[in-house]
């Protein structure tokens, strides 16, 4: 086989065999097939697409690229959650713990945040002592002991991935829907589980910014899965606004504590308690309805907050934090932002306000760049609340004074202020399986 | 500016600034952008084309990727003539003295072949001791005492364009109106002539497989060439045949020689016939059909076989080899390719000719292979011949007895016999100007 063949058939709208996709898959990884080759091919491909038995391909050989994990040795069914990347996104930190305190095992990895979008990982190192890199063997230890552990994805995953992201993210071809679902679920079937549920992100915050772009994502991640021996389910749901009021690390972990405390936001509250049930109903937990009022009880009885403490114990944090969430500390500076007119707030652009969030030191622009725990943004005022010229409707928590001006001036260039009322929109819009 | 802003816009259909396409080709010169960057927008380039005002900003900035040439020492009016590429194409070799000896300044930079194409250059090396790297001084001193010259491109000549050449050429888009055009005109315009006839080629030899292509190809080009001030001119003419009998290097001097005696093939002197008229005509020496006419006179007369010899001659080659071309060898093999079946040769794929010539040593597959001046091929028989079966129609030359059989499928292969005799179709197909 030559690369040039391969690019050009998919230049001419051809269909690529497996073997071919194998091929470019190994080449690539192994560094026979140079990354000007790829990033031609990648481009073809965001122009061309591919079908669903190329994805499938693709997404096999990302999967197969590196060491695939063995879980075999967890005892019992185990299940996992994704998202494709939200703002204020904590809903692994909440619906993790509430699901094993029912009984799954919970052995997940997951990543860290890359511009707008933040990472369970970071969400974890803003935990004290609380460690991500766990050797795999003490992970499968923690997780057959009390049902969960979360460490930060090993190198050795799927590392097609890693490369082709790292390309992909400098040369415009991440927006491309092959290359999303071959991404996200490669990474995710190296992983060992039963069972999937994805969590969909649509609108301004999101990869996709049409329902019917994150449905026809999430239909393909389903059906890969399921051709990949899992139980899988999908949620389609809102990023037209952040989850919850905490956008940034701390205050995300304090809110997600806040959440399983029974006292979190109404939005964050209902999705973790949505995907909680559909990762119950598809271990067969039960009807779904009665998988949605176990998930409520595990939060009302306090077992899901005692798992999350357990967790951190056993990861090297200091449980007593997540029982008294007051002991973490806040950020040097604050900020209050204050509405300029007065009015509903009609809509807001959730990117701008990752962006934001980056700004003042929560996230990271490269790789490279070290992240703040404490900095972030505690909203005050949300879509559909009507506020006064001057309320504020922002906190900005950072540990330098420098970025407040712009990261003000995001927010409200990014929040629209009208004077009659939105309408209200679902945050769980369809669910694919 | 960021290359990730404009690979995005030019994905998105976007049109890119005069700005932002000259900082993309220093920046690639520099080696500040990289290849894989580059290969993406040449891919975006593929699928979403170029404006004519973008093309023209990326012919304009390859050009001036390097030293451009400063011919003002040359006297009188300068004229080049560039063809696309095609198979037995040697009319630079007729058309070049023909001109120079009726008084219009020939200093002719030209290239070598790569895959099925032959270059000028090659051909001219097939001539003993003939030098291709004269210094730029004496070569403008040649053109200056006997009006023509012909060395090869220098490296410093529009680097831009053999950067993205080789990297088109492995990322499958070499094929690209815009980057045809810039990478053509380019080079052209970095050489200092006043007057450009363009030979564009059309149809199975040729980058253009329509005449509508070619046409719009043809068209750009000459618009571009106005644009910086050249007296331009195109003519569309046909591959869809070899050009001559000859294929190769010696044997190619050899049927110019013979064209500049008055008996060369038909088709190959009407052609170069009407490209010497056209460049005389566009140098003011008369109107068309007085330019014709002269051309016609120089052949008769001897003056531009003459011209031919004095710039061998001046260049470091034997005169007398051009005016007596029986010195030039033979290759050491010869195999003789018959006819399968009787009927009429109604048409060939121009391209697998050239191929099957480069397999018998006469071209490179690599830039580093050699090439073996005596291969190549001599058809005894062309599109509208009637043949028997086993009656010959090409005479196959190497150096090698290795290549015969797969040349003789290739040449076979390529050739289309049929019971009815095919219309006679046209060689110069149309005019730009």
């Amino acid at each position: 086989m030559r690369m040039y063949d391969i690019i050009q058939k998919k230049r001419d709208g051809g269909v690529l065999s497996e073997a071919e996709i194998q091929w470019v898959i190994d080449g690539y990884v192994r560094g026979e097939i140079p990354d000007y080759q790829m990033a031609a091919l990648n481009m073809a491909i965001y122009f061309r697409g591919m079908n669903l038995e190329e994805t499938t391909a693709l997404t096999f050989a990302v999967r197969d690229s590196g060491e695939c994990l063995d879980f075999s040795d967890i005892n019992g069914l185990r299940v996992d959650k994704h998202s494709t990347g939200g703002v204020g996104d904590k809903t692994s930190l909440v619906v993790t713990p509430i699901v094993a305190s029912l009984g799954v095992k919970v052995a997940k990895m997951s990543g860290r945040g890359l511009g707008h979008t933040g990472g369970t990982i970071d969400k974890l190192e803003a935990i004290p002592g609380f460690r991500t890199d766990l050797p795999i063997d003490e992970f499968k230890k923690i997780v057959n002991k009390i049902g969960i552990a979360i460490v930060g994805q090993s190198a050795e995953l799927a590392p097609a991935d890693k490369l082709l992201y790292a390309l992909r993210d400098v040369t415009a071809t991440v927006d491309s829907l092959p290359l999303i679902v071959s991404s996200i679920m490669g990474k995710k079937l190296a992983a060992d589980d039963d069972c999937i549920v994805l969590d969909v992100k649509t609108g301004s915050g999101s990869f996709m910014k049409t329902p019917e772009k994150s449905r026809e994502l999430a239909s393909w991640m389903v059906e890969i899965g399921k051709r990949a021996g899992k139980r899988m389910r999908a949620l389609i749901t809102d990023m037209g606004r952040p989850l919850g009021f905490a956008i940034g690390n701390t205050v995300e972990v304090v809110e997600a504590i806040e959440t399983l405390q029974g006292k979190g936001p109404k939005d964050l509250t209902e999705l973790c308690i949505a995907l909680s049930a559909h990762i119950l109903n598809l271990a067969e937990k039960g009807e779904y309805a009665e998988c949605e009022r176990m998930a409520k009880e595990a939060i009302e009885n306090g077992s899901a907050l005692q798992k999350f403490a357990e967790m951190v114990s056993a990861q090297g944090g200091d449980g007593e934090w997540i029982l008294h969430p007051e002991k973490f500390p806040k950020a040097t500076y604050s900020y209050t932002v204050c509405a300029k007119e007065s009015g509903y707030i009609v809509g807001v652009d959730t990117e701008s306000y990752g962006v934001a969030s980056l700004i003042l030191g929560a996230g990271r622009n490269t790789k490279e760049d070290v992240i703040d725990p404490t900095a972030g943004i505690y909203l005050k005022a949300k879509t559909g609340d009507y506020v006064n010229a001057g309320d504020p409707i922002a906190e900005l928590y950072s540990e330098k004074q420098t970025g407040f001006a712009q990261a003000e001036e995001r927010l409200l260039a990014a929040t629209r202020i009208s004077a009659t009322a939105p309408k209200a929109e679902p945050l769980i819009l369809d669910i694919v399986e």
